[in-house]
């Protein structure tokens, strides 16, 4: 089932939503007011309830959001329930750390393949993850991977980027500095860590 | 100079504009209208125009917002004019990516300190910063480093948080994917790589 005319911010603020309603849950925690669950991940609780009026309402007057109820919509919303398969590409530090990075499993991701150039790191295992020769890319084809990391040197992306593409990826995350081009039907989430580093100063008090 | 009442979201997306700011006019562009800009980093026309109008207007009609001037008044705005300088705890995976990332640089920062707990890493140097030992951390005070970034196993996160806080650092990045509790005056930005992970299947056609 597809949700039509969520705007991005909310989606983009749902796994933030689906985080903060795992780690209560795992706590013991059932139900949660919109007013909690804002204080626990620093939002407004009009931003809350307003987000989750796009998809239906999990919230009783007094008691609050049912946990389970909601975990379940917003993996079903996000398509998480699916149990999407992504495969990255470069094993430098970066990637390596994304290998080891405890998270993904929280959504239900798996990291299921891992590429890189470098002949002295093929053939290697990593977390349980084997590190394949990138001219081989096109056996994902037939693994069910949806979803692309890219992790290499900004001067390769773009080719790494039309080389997933072409090998059948849906969606990529791009942790290199730059604009990547792809076809329209392809998403692509560029995370920039200094972006968000750069955010920081604005709220620091004058000193 | 502080301005004030400019929503959260808008203060996110600042650096989004600044980055497509300074990607044109490195390229030699020196003015760009609202809809090319938007058109670039994929967001909309009305919404960048809005969140300028937060704190002046740089556009000129039929002309468009001039690049120099803009760049100028988003780092002023992010005080990221002043050079703000950050202390990296943690020098695994992620810590040496972060290290070697040239996205900082772009805007201004700079990892002005690195501390490891672990001792054969201590008194390297990496990417030109010396690893120090983290029970040496008080050394910082008297350097002018404000920002702290977090790349240390979830397990240690809070107790470094604290530790940082502790020193005089006024804002954190933190890159574990965990929930961390400070004092009210330090503003926290948690990085959860997955949770961006998390928002790509949604966007992905149905197969």
């Amino acid at each position: 089932m597809r949700y039509h005319k969520i705007p991005d911010e909310t989606v983009r603020r749902l796994p933030v939503y689906l985080r903060g309603a795992i780690h209560l849950s795992q706590q013991g925690v059932e139900s949660v007011s919109s007013a909690s669950l804002a204080d626990l991940l620093g939002v407004k609780p009009w931003q809350i309830r307003k987000d989750f009026s796009y998809f239906g309402d999990f919230g009783t007057p007094g008691v609050g959001y049912q946990l389970e109820g909601l975990i379940k919509q917003i993996n079903k919303i996000l398509r998480l329930d699916t149990g999407p398969k992504a495969v990255l590409v470069g094993v430098g530090n970066l990637g390596s750390a994304l290998l080891a990075f405890p998270g993904f499993r929280m959504y239900g991701f798996e990291i299921a393949a891992a590429f890189d150039a470098d002949k002295r790191k093929v053939g290697r295992t990593k977390n349980g993850v084997l590190i394949e020769d990138i001219t081989r890319l096109r056996r994902i084809r037939r693994r069910r991977i949806d979803l692309g990391i890219i992790a290499v040197p900004e001067a390769s992306a773009q080719e790494i980027a039309k080389a997933l593409v072409d090998v059948g990826i849906k969606g990529l995350l791009n942790f290199s500095p730059c604009y990547i081009a792809v076809p329209k039907r392809v998403k692509v989430i560029t995370i920039d860590i200094a972006m968000d580093l750069a955010r920081l100063p604005y709220y620091m008090p004058s000193s």
